[in-house]
C-alpha cells in the first residue's frame, strides 16, 4: 500500500548547526546559568530610530502588495546607497527579496540546475547548504586555511575543482563565519576565474558594511563581468534590522533579472512596511555607520585580544563582519559546544558558541574550530572568554 | 566556450498570467483613461487599524529575527483564531510563514520529489504553476466546468488522473479564481480519495472568511487524514493586509512539521514587524468581519447581477472568496483583455481582466473566459460592467 512520505529533498535537507543546541541553552538557562550568545549573528545595536518611526508615521490605510520587484522608490533610493561606495547601478538592476535569504534561493533557483556544482571556499554560511539543497545544486568546497587566515584559496584550488557541471563561485565578502575581508586583488582574480570559464559569481555582501582594515571592494565594481556578478545584499545587518526580511538580488544581467522577477511574481512581493523602513535607513546621516562600526571595532579588538591569550587557542584577526574563526585546544567542538551548555558554568555563566564543522562542506573539517559573532558588548565579551577559558581547561581535564 | 545561461527552472518560469497586462494599463492611464482592476485580488478595503497600530505602538528596539517558526506568541494566537471554526490544532502545528505563497512553496518542496504529479482541479490559482515548476513538479490538471458552476470534479476524474506519481491534491477553498465554495460533502469526498492513496490533501484556505452561501468546511476538520491534510493559510485577504506576507503552514503531521522547519530555519525567519500585526488582527471584535463580507456580499450581487444581464454573458454565483469567473461572447479572452486596456473607452473608462487560460493547465481551455476580483466599490462595479458590456459589443462588430 502507498504511504505518505517526505520528499528526498526535505530528508536532505540540513538542520541548522547554529540552532541545533538552542535545546541545551534552554535548560541552561532554566537552571539560572547566563547564556552568552557568541553563535548567532544578532546584534543586540538598535535599529535606528529614524528608520522604524519611518514604518510608525508611514500614512497607510491599506496594507498593499508592492510590486513584485520592490517599491520603486525604494529600489531608487538603493542606487544612490551603493553611488556612494562607488557602485554604479540603475534601480531596473535591483530586486528586493524577503531577505538576503531570498535573493540567494533565487539565484540557486535562476542560474543553476539539479546536479550542477557551485564552488564555495569553506568555511561558509552554513544556509548555503540548505538553498543548494532547495534547487538540487551540488556544494563543491575549496579549503580557505585558519593558518592563512582564511585568505582566498589558490587559484589552482578552483581550477582543480571545475568541472562540465560547475556553474557558479559564491563568495561571502566579508566573511561569514571567518571575518575575512578580501581585498581588490582577491577579487580580481575571481573575476578572471569566472570571466575564463563564463561561471555566475554570487556575492553575498550583507556584511559590506563592517570593514575595520581596508575598503570593501564590491563584486559589482569588477569590470568585464558585469553580466557573471550578482551581489546578494540584506539591510538585517547593517540596520540591525534582521527581523525586517529585506534584501537585494543585484545584477546588471538583464536575462537573469527578468528571469528572477518570475520567481518575485511568483511569491507576489516581499513585506511592504519594511520596505519603507530599509528605504528610510538609506538616509540616515553619514555618521550612523562610523559610530556602529566603532562600536564593533571595540568589540572585535577585545574578543580577538582575549581569545589569542587563551593557552592553546589561535584566532586570525578578522578584517570585516562581526565573526570569528577560532581554533580550540580541543577534539571536538561538535562535544564541547553542547558540553558547555549542559554540563558547565563558571560563577554561573556559560556561553554559545556555533561548531565549526556545520561551516565545512569537506567532513571532518573545522572539528576544533567554532564561529564567534561579536554581537555582545564589551564587558559580556569580557565576560564570555574568562569562561570559555575556564570551560577549556575544565573541559581537558575531565 | 562556455556561455552563461540561466536555468531550465528560470526558463520553465511562467510569467504571471495576471501582471503581464500590466504594461497595457499603464499606457491606457498615461492616455487619461479610468482603468477598473478587476484582473488582481487587491482589495481596497483598509488594513485593520487596530492592527496596523499594534506595529506603530509595539515596543521594539531592536528588530530581531522571530523563531523560524514564528513568533510563539503568535502561533498560540492562531490556535484561538482556529478554535473559533471548530479547528482544534496545537501552536507546534502551526509555522508561520512569508506569506501563503512561502506555505505552498513549502508545500511542494517538503511533500513532493521532483518528477511527481500534483492533481488540482482547473481553473486553478496561476502560480501554483511557479511553485511547481521550483520543486520540479508536474501539474495534472483535472477540469471543473463552468456549467456545474465549478464544482469538485468527479471522483473519477481523480482516479483517471492518479498514476504511482501522484503524490498530492491542491485544493483552494474557497476558490480562486472560481469563488466556488466546497461543500462538507465535496471535502468528504477528497479525504477518501487521499486516505485510499495516501496523498497529501494541500488546502489552500486563503479565503476562508469569505463565504456567502454556507459555512466554511475546513481540510483541518476532516477526520482520519490528519497526517495528510496541509493547510496553507494567509493574513492577506482576511484582513486586507497583503503587503504583510504573512501566512500560515498548518498540519497535525508532525514528521511534515519537522521537515518544513528544516526549509524555514534556511530563510531564517518571517517579518518580525508584520507577525505582530497578525497576533492583533486575531483580537478584532467579532463583528469585523460581519462587516467585511457583508461589503463583498453587495459587490459579488452587483458584479453577477451585472454580468449575467450583459448579452452572451454566463457567469455562476460564486459561494466564497472575491472572485469570479465568467465565459464572455469573444473568441480569445487573450486578445479582448489586452484590446479592452490597447483600444478601448467607454466614457474614458476602461476595465482591466485578467485572461482565463492562464489559469487553466489544460491548453486551449479558458480561451472565452475571464477572471473578475470584486475588490472594487459598488459604483465602481457598475461602471465597470457598463464598460465591459460596450466593449464586448464594440469587440464583436470590429
Amino acid at each position: 500500500m502507498a504511504t505518505l512520505t517526505i520528499s528526498e529533498r526535505a530528508q536532505a535537507m540540513p538542520a541548522s548547526p547554529i540552532r541545533k543546541l538552542v535545546p541545551f541553552a534552554e535548560i541552561a538557562k532554566k537552571k539560572g546559568v547566563k547564556v552568552y550568545h557568541l553563535n548567532i549573528g544578532q546584534p543586540d545595536i538598535e535599529t535606528p530610530k529614524a528608520a522604524m518611526d519611518a514604518v510608525r508615521n508611514a500614512d497607510i490605510k491599506v496594507l498593499e502588495y508592492s510590486h513584485s520587484a520592490g517599491i520603486e522608490s525604494y529600489r531608487r533610493k538603493l542606487v544612490e546607497y551603493y553611488k556612494r561606495d562607488e557602485i554604479y547601478v540603475d534601480y531596473t538592476d535591483i530586486l528586493i527579496t524577503t531577505g538576503g535569504s531570498e535573493a540567494l534561493l533565487f539565484g540557486f533557483l535562476a542560474c543553476l540546475n539539479p546536479g550542477d556544482e557551485v564552488i564555495i571556499p569553506e568555511p561558509f554560511y552554513a544556509n548555503y547548504n540548505g538553498f543548494a539543497t532547495e534547487a538540487g545544486v551540488n556544494i563543491v568546497p575549496i579549503t580557505a586555511n585558519i593558518e592563512d587566515g582564511f585568505a582566498l584559496p589558490p587559484v589552482a584550488s578552483f581550477e582543480n575543482a571545475i568541472t562540465d557541471k560547475t556553474k557558479a563561485i559564491i563568495i561571502c565578502n566579508p566573511n561569514n563565519p571567518t571575518g575575512y575581508l578580501y581585498s581588490k586583488e582577491e577579487m580580481e582574480i575571481l573575476a578572471r576565474i569566472v570571466k575564463k570559464h563564463q561561471l555566475y559569481l554570487f556575492s553575498d555582501e550583507a556584511y559590506r558594511e563592517f570593514c575595520y582594515t581596508g575598503k570593501h571592494y564590491s563584486a559589482l565594481q569588477l569590470e568585464g563581468v558585469e553580466d557573471n556578478v550578482i551581489v546578494m545584499d540584506t539591510i538585517s545587518k547593517r540596520y540591525s534590522a534582521c527581523g525586517a526580511r529585506i534584501g537585494a538580488f543585484v545584477t546588471r544581467n538583464k536575462e537573469l533579472v527578468n528571469a528572477v522577477l518570475k520567481f518575485a511574481q511568483a511569491r507576489l512581493a516581499p513585506p511592504t512596511l519594511e520596505q519603507v523602513l530599509g528605504e528610510a535607513a538609506v538616509d540616515l546621516p553619514a555618521d550612523y555607520f562610523e559610530a556602529t562600526k566603532a562600536e564593533y571595532l571595540k568589540r572585535r579588538d577585545t574578543l580577538i585580544e582575549g581569545l589569542n591569550k587563551i593557552p592553546g587557542v589561535v584566532c586570525p584577526n578578522p578584517g570585516g563582519a562581526f565573526y570569528a574563526m577560532a581554533k580550540l585546544p580541543v577534539d571536538n567542538t561538535d562535544d564541547f559546544c553542547q558540553w558547555i551548555l549542559e554540563h558547565f558554568s563558571y560563577e554561573n555563566q556559560t556561553v554559545m558558541l556555533a561548531p565549526g564543522s556545520g561551516f565545512y562542506g569537506t567532513k571532518g573539517l573545522g572539528m576544533q574550530e567554532v564561529r564567534l559573532a561579536y554581537v555582545l558588548k564589551v564587558e559580556e565579551i569580557e565576560q564570555a572568554v574568562k569562561c570559555l577559558e575556564k570551560a577549556i581547561e575544565t573541559y581537558n581535564n575531565k
